[in-house]
């Protein structure tokens, strides 16, 4: 019999520069599983830009397997989280996971909370009391996943709603700012 | 006849150290307002820290009125935005407002739309395609204000909730990070 469900071997490690194409064909597969690819409008170059040169825009974890345990096509990087700091007026230093990417082959063996407790670790140490972020209410299998895990529902529980401008309302709204 | 609803002389610039203990006075009022004045857990020495030294953890502005326009307890600092920079793997960098707050007598007179609209700018300046923030939905004048400048309701168009650890549960998950 063999036990499919095994703890695979893999490590969490930050990324480098050389890891964005990486990332970037991990992104892709995350919104085609949220089911939003068109969305997704970003390369590897401006992943390269943003978040390896001074005052990164973020930071980001993957996880990699070894040689032998790599997919069909060749990859060994099979995850990754993708964090970057906020900040709460009534609580202070807070951390929030954008992302988190698990490749589906590779799921239930612990990689996802391997990436996900680094990230909390990492926040801790920064002294951030907080680690955050969003989930699509439909997305069934990761509302259980973090709710198993300790997290509460800030939108169900206090009614917190995400709101954004962006395109035209966004450079409209610019223009209206008052003048120094 | 009087026009209460004229546009009062306003000036909105950057925060500076010295007026974290107006900021830290009007997060208390903001927290009263949305009625949870208990979570406020931080002092104007922490917003010192965290904004006002090297790689800070958020940025500010607040909106300054005339000595003739004070307050009965006589403040000019009468409202502020605070915000920080995200990022979006799927738009790349982005704003993120945490508070908007404008005190009771000075609303109406276009202040909240020029601390929102100057964030807009500088988020536009440095490349930022979204705006974002949250809301809590029983706050339905400030629903109103948003969604009439164009914002969109993430969580009611596409079901974002919000999710946090923090606490016990955070730190349990922060030791469970696999080693290095």
């Amino acid at each position: 019999m063999v036990d499919t469900n095994f703890k695979m071997s893999f490590k969490v490690r930050a990324a480098k520069k050389e890891d964005c194409k990486d990332i970037s064909r991990m992104i892709m597969e995350l919104a085609v599983y949220e089911k939003m690819p068109d969305q997704v409008n970003i390369s590897h170059k401006e992943l390269e830009r943003d978040g390896f040169s001074p005052n990164p825009f973020y930071e980001c974890l993957i996880a990699e397997v070894s040689d032998e345990n790599k997919t069909k096509d060749g990859y060994t990087i099979v995850g990754y989280a993708l964090y970057f700091y906020t900040y709460s007026t009534w609580k202070g230093r807070s951390v929030f996971m954008e992302d988190l990417y698990v490749m589906p082959d590779f799921r239930g063996k612990g990689i996802g909370k391997g990436l996900m407790a680094k990230v909390a670790q990492i926040g801790v140490e920064k002294q951030c009391v907080r680690l955050q972020f969003s989930v699509l209410e439909w997305n069934k299998p990761s509302l259980d996943f973090y709710v198993a895990k300790g997290a509460e529902d800030l939108t169900a529980k206090e009614g917190w709603h995400f709101f954004r401008f962006d395109g035209q309302a966004l450079h409209q709204l610019a223009k209206e700012a008052p003048e120094d």
